[in-house]
């Protein structure tokens, strides 16, 4: 390849969200004659929402390609040289160049760079347990992934399935499989489903799960998985005093940064194991090398500290904001307040700011208070409960959190308690907030303010 | 009646939303050995849910009764002596009394108060149009106004139905209308159905409204309403060009802040005939006499104006802090950022802060972009398009105002924006907003977010 002169390389790493993000607002800003994109995907599809694969599996989405936002000939389209199937497996910094290996013929060779975007996301959780690898247990982190497990279920007439973990992809795999006519038991380390929630508040999750029929075993490992003898396929997971009888296990312990190879290449990293970026998600420390997605911590706007969340709406932002700055413009992501919205059937899950441990951990002290409200005015047709938790600081009154778990219209409300998060709130100056009121949209106190209300109230009687 | 020494007492004039909030919200605070509190209300009804008219008129809500949130008798049970049909006809400022007189029997007679609240809520504007008074004409601001209505209705056979105004009460009326099998259309003076909105969103409203086969003749004013000579009920609606033939009319052309006991009291009235307060909701320049609801002026925290906003969710909020005050304790209303949301069958409707005339009213120059986007991920069943149009003032880009036309999930999100208006927030730091993400409630850029996006693009490219 002949470069012209004075043209930049920009390489990227990952070809999903943050990866192709960036790319794609790079290159709006700048043209091929004067920079060059290539970017390097080890699996077998870009672009894609990793978050719609239970509605896949579920099926409420029908086909897999949906999940696909830009296939990597799109991209090509726009100038950007996506190679697929192509896994970096160096990063070589003081010579600016990765090298590359092309997962089907195992040819590598290495690529120089001007700039540098890493992207490489998540990788899931697999407990070194007895049977992991057998067929018939799946992750659910990729489209792959997805095409594995729906494959799986073809292959067997069994009817049961076992979800490990109860996390948003556990519960949201229990509603897919539910969907598919399935028999499901979640085995929960935790006290409650939904950990990100508050216990008091996962109890509710519990309840609904059960209420929907989905068998909810909570304060339990798993220690083994256990095989068929005959067929080598799963047959049931075990714990210390019972075992479940599984067609099919889907794993849902959660993910980590995907950062072995930043790690090896000496980038920083914080305590969740995630790249540290500066605001305007550059990896500290480096002039050239930006950082999204997945594979970073972000800056928590409430506790002043960095967290791991990998999400699919700051992965795209995170791009967006890369591309911008690798096309010379100029863009900050100034950090989350924590927010994350969720179902199971019809039961919405909903949460921004802190939990009750992240606020102690963080050093504050705080009122806690619980209202049960609707979702529309009492006297109108489908009005259903909804539960909120809110939590403030004493003395200064801010929000500090939120937690939301209802049936329709709870999730989303969440959104409410983001912004004032964000603008850093009072829950006294919350009670007067505009909020959108009509009969059927919310009682003419909006849950959110009933919550306020009741809040402002304890910090005003709180002690020091 | 023997005063125990040292008894104050509280006068309320209205026992609606606003006057029994406050009642009940003074007698939290004091009982009744130190705050006597006397309330007197015109009609037949007390603290109940005018919003909901349009439902029960519709058949969504079943009884009356479900739209009272309490009635006379359990606000005396909670010692407020409630006065039912019983109008106040003076307030006496210099000798601190109001004169009262019972609807039926015509007696009147004088209460001294302490501390005065008024909330004498709104009035309908009725035009002095020839034949308005026939039977079957209806306005539909109090439960009596429905019950009438749908007597009415009862007692005609035919199934047309000419509604005239097209702001709020006129789209849920024609939504009501429609779901009892009326044919309906609506006669509107303005250039689009919700004037509240600017004309290119009220267009979007006006073809959903046709699309669901109600009428919408915009740009007219009624002349006459004309009557059947042998029935004497309404039989048609003239306009300068032609007749709607009308089995039944409603009148939903809007309220006038109900002042005329105020304004012969020499209290201090704004632009718009509402009473005028302070932040503690005291009528201006009275120690003891507050005022709240439908019949105040709220300060619009966005362009810095007065404003007559009659909304239920004001009025229950003016109750909240006027009986917090005038019960000893301490609360304020800062003011409104201008949210309302409603809804014509699926179609939702929101806004909040300034639409573009009111952006040039107050000085303002402006940026203005209009989205399209969708209510959940595309490929997630049953993503409803959705547009969101955004204001956002040049230079500084501070957040302006928002509005929504969509269908299910549109009307609530305009609460993000309320509460950004509320801080202050520019589009700029609302483009990284950590809203709630998940396939069924979101895009992975929420609407707001794109919408926010292009606004913040705009006001970086705009003039001076």
């Amino acid at each position: 390849m002949i470069e012209s002169r004075g043209r930049e390389r920009l390489v990227v790493i990952g070809g999903d969200a943050a990866g192709m993000s960036a790319a794609s607002q790079a290159r709006r800003l700048k043209g091929p004659d004067e920079l060059e994109i290539v970017a390097f995907e080890r699996g077998g599809f870009s672009s894609y929402s990793a978050c719609g694969i239970p509605y896949w599996v579920g099926g409420d989405v029908a086909e897999r390609d949906h999940l696909v936002a830009r296939t990597p000939e799109e991209h090509r389209a726009r100038d950007i040289d996506l190679r697929m199937r192509t896994e970096v497996t160096e990063i070589d910094i003081a010579r600016g160049r990765v090298r590359a290996r092309d997962v089907g013929s195992g040819e590598e060779s290495w690529t120089p760079y001007d700039k540098l975007v890493i992207a490489t996301g998540a990788r899931p959780l697999r407990p070194p347990l007895p049977g992991v690898d057998a067929p018939g247990v799946h992750g659910v982190q990729t489209l792959d992934d997805g095409q594995a497990l729906l494959d799986s279920l073809d292959a067997t007439e069994g009817r049961r399935a076992v979800v490990v973990g109860a996390g948003y992809i556990g519960v949201e795999m229990a509603e897919a499989l539910i969907r598919r006519g399935y028999e499901v038991t979640v085995v929960n380390r935790g006290e409650e489903p939904m950990a990100t929630l508050d216990p008091d508040m996962g109890r509710l999750v519990h309840e609904a799960m059960e209420g929907m029929g989905i068998g909810m075993v909570n304060r339990t490992e798993v220690t083994e998985v256990l095989v068929d003898d005959d067929s080598g396929r799963v047959r049931a997971v075990a714990t210390a005093d019972a075992e479940y009888p599984a067609d099919v296990v889907v794993l849902g312990i959660g993910v980590r940064p995907e950062t072995s190879l930043a790690k090896r290449a000496g980038l920083p990293l914080g305590g969740s194991g995630g790249l540290l970026t500066d605001l305007s998600m550059r990896v500290r420390g480096h002039e050239n090398i930006w950082a999204g997605g997945d594979c970073v911590e972000v800056l928590d706007l409430v506790s002043g500290r960095e967290r791991h969340i990998p999400l699919g709406t700051h992965a795209n932002k995170h791009g967006q904001i890369i591309g911008t700055n690798a096309g010379g413009g100029y863009a900050t992501f100034p950090g989350v307040v924590g927010t994350a919205v969720s179902k199971v059937c019809e039961l919405e899950i909903a949460r921004t700011g802190l939990r009750e441990k992240d606020a102690l951990r963080a050093g504050l002290r705080f009122e806690t208070v619980t209202v049960e409200s609707t979702s529309r005015a009492r006297y109108y047709p489908d009005a259903a409960p909804m539960t909120v938790k809110m939590l403030a600081e004493r003395r200064t009154g801010r929000l500090l959190g939120v937690q939301i778990v209802g049936r329709e219209g709870a999730g989303k409300r969440v959104d409410i308690a983001a912004v004032a998060l964000t603008a850093g709130m009072t829950v006294e100056r919350m009670t007067t907030l505009d909020l959108g009121y009509a009969p059927p949209f919310s009682p003419v106190w909006d849950p959110v303010l009933v919550a306020a209300r009741k809040a402002a109230g304890a910090v005003r009687r709180g002690g020091a």
